[in-house]
């Protein structure tokens, strides 16, 4: 899985039949350090992620293992939303309540 | 799913049975600001998207979901067509009603 | 779908069996205006393609989906012979009589 | 298979039900000399890999073919955890007692 | 398929159950003249391939489809040996009975 935070939403309202009410977020992937990185996707939310929260996205046929995706045109699902995570040993990302608030 | 632009048509009279009948469209990724970026692919239309429409496209085994693609040697299919989005709630993109008409 | 021209042939005795039997060509990637880009894969023939055409090749499981690569350990396949393509209304190929030529 | 070593762990209490359970490792990717190289991936940890651990990880539908990880949302997955590789004779890595300890 | 070179080997005695017995090759990538490119893999070895040998290998869900490969935790199979290649009607590669010996 890649590790990226929500950035924003998309509006598509033709698209195809199988992708109707679900919620298209735009992630953009994060280095080890928690920083932007180059690269984004549009993944469909499979855990009701809000902007600004830390995220794992999986691609490809992995993305159509969840009940919001079986079977549809989608490449790539928001399946977990990150607590924390750390790296030899050190904290590199804790969620505060501050994270995940949608933009207003 | 990757954001990308229709920036025009190909034509193959010779290819797989498969897809015959099947338009196939230039799309050239964009920026999270709507701008072009490097890198395009060839996709299938399944949604009736014009020259100049923001879309989103699936790729891989995710681009043979729809209708158009079942069981077809496909690897990227148009399965969205871009109304608007935003990013740290700003509106980065909207579709207005000069987008999405094919040059002539 | 990725463009690409047919650049070379390339020969292997010693293979899956299931891929005896098969052409396998070497395919540079073109940009929008259909000059070389970096890039190439080798992939199977399943249109009768002829060095120096340009072609559409899909990949990963989608390659598999030709009679020629059904279940086969291949994930390039070359699908789709180029007639003509165009970008914002302006003709970037077209397929002349000298093309497709094997080189001799 | 990409050649990696474990750098940390994650944690995502908020995630995909058939991924309950599952340990998730960061895992940096390494060169040819066992250098730190960029890119990394969040997989699943279907061999009990330590922090420091030479390990590799394999992508997309081939990460679901383990107990771990079948018909799950799940890209990638550490399913071999490596004593020693060599490149022209020369021995390039080997495990030591020292490697594979968890961070304390 | 992606041409490489067999570069090296890996040992890795905890694995996944599917692979064991099966070897594990590091592939490097070549370029079209068959000079080292960047990037490499490790692959299983489904036709006995040799350090020092050019080969190709399949990636992904393709990587599954040969009998050492079956519903295994591998993306990345070396499916064949390859005698030669041309480019231009340039013979850019052939094998010659040096090549594919094992270093000792």
């Amino acid at each position: 899985m890649i590790l990226g935070r929500v950035v924003g939403t998309l509006v598509a309202n033709r698209k195809d039949e199988g992708l109707l009410g679900q919620k298209l977020l735009l992630v953009r992937n994060v280095t080890l350090g928690g920083e932007d990185a180059s690269g984004f996707v549009v993944a469909v939310d499979s855990v009701g992620a809000g902007e600004g929260e830390m995220v794992l996205y999986a691609s490809g046929s992995s993305a159509r293992q969840t009940h919001a995706t079986h079977e549809k045109p989608c490449d790539a699902v928001v399946m977990a939303i990150v607590d924390s995570w750390e790296v030899g040993g050190e904290e590199m990302f804790r969620k505060t309540s501050a994270d995940g608030e949608w933009a207003s």
